[in-house]
């Protein structure tokens, strides 16, 4: 079985307890969260969040320039007007280079026409360093006259203690 | 007061009842969802997920291409080998067109010395058929080579009723 049918079945007890369908498309509290794709962060669950309130963008390491479209449609188009970025502890972000995955790809696909080297079109932007990396996604969205950054705060989310602490 | 406070405070309780400290960074169902940034949707409790379960990856629309670096990382490093692309009903990316977004960029922040033509370097992948959103970007991950598409589904969620109703 796949894990989409194992979804249906859970969406199924979701949907029949459902009383959230008159909600707004403009989030309720005009705020983003940008933040990782990772599996043990919950960021309704983690930070308080209920259906209608805040966007949520995820994406690998939670990156700012991956995340600039969805956060200008966000500001632009459904008014919220504070970020909040987060990081975490132990992320496989963490634990490569760019290089490295580039070159991983191109050694898997490599056949006697070409290099793959359509891999190193993409920026697969790892970090070194958890706390600089919050840092520099926060500058960056700041550095981004597309995006109102008034309102911006960057954290790290420790995945052992479930514990959001503030970095900037 | 900022959200982000309202956050802090909502952590100190969700972190206080932590016992999820332990779990491995590789999602436990091997399965990334791609959905939508959109307040509305909560994939954990439409989907039945637990801290630890899944990647979710999240950007305006759910978009595929703006999700294929996060899900190569998913895939090559961390072992997932499932994608459930999840749309939804009464989406923003139903309500403009590229070049309208683009426009009020450059309106707003037109100068004398430029035009801002910045703007035209970010597709902001709005769509004007929902069923067929969802089409495009499955076949867009079926067309990638660097993505495994074996297990791939696509769905709609409706945000009227909670239900997410299959496409693909």
């Amino acid at each position: 079985m796949t894990v989409a049918k194992e979804f249906e079945k859970a969406n199924e007890k979701y949907s029949s307890n459902f009383t959230k369908g008159d909600l707004a498309l403009p989030p309720s509290r005009h705020v983003a969260v940008l933040t990782c794709m990772d599996a043990r962060l919950d960021p309704a669950r983690a930070l308080g969040l209920e259906e209608g309130d805040s966007h949520v963008i995820r994406n690998a390491g939670g990156r700012a320039t991956d995340g600039l479209r969805s956060l200008i449609i966000s500001q632009k188009l459904l008014g919220t007007n504070e970020i909040v970025v987060i990081h975490h502890t132990d992320c496989g972000m963490l634990t490569f280079k760019d290089d490295e995955l580039k070159q991983q790809i191109k050694d898997e696909f490599k056949d006697k026409e070409h290099k793959n080297l359509t891999a190193d079109h993409i920026a697969f932007l790892p970090f070194s360093d958890l706390k600089q990396s919050v840092l520099d996604d926060v500058e960056f969205l700041k550095d981004s006259k597309y995006v109102n950054t008034d309102k911006i705060s960057g954290y790290i989310y420790d995945v052992k203690t479930g514990k959001i602490n503030p970095v900037i």
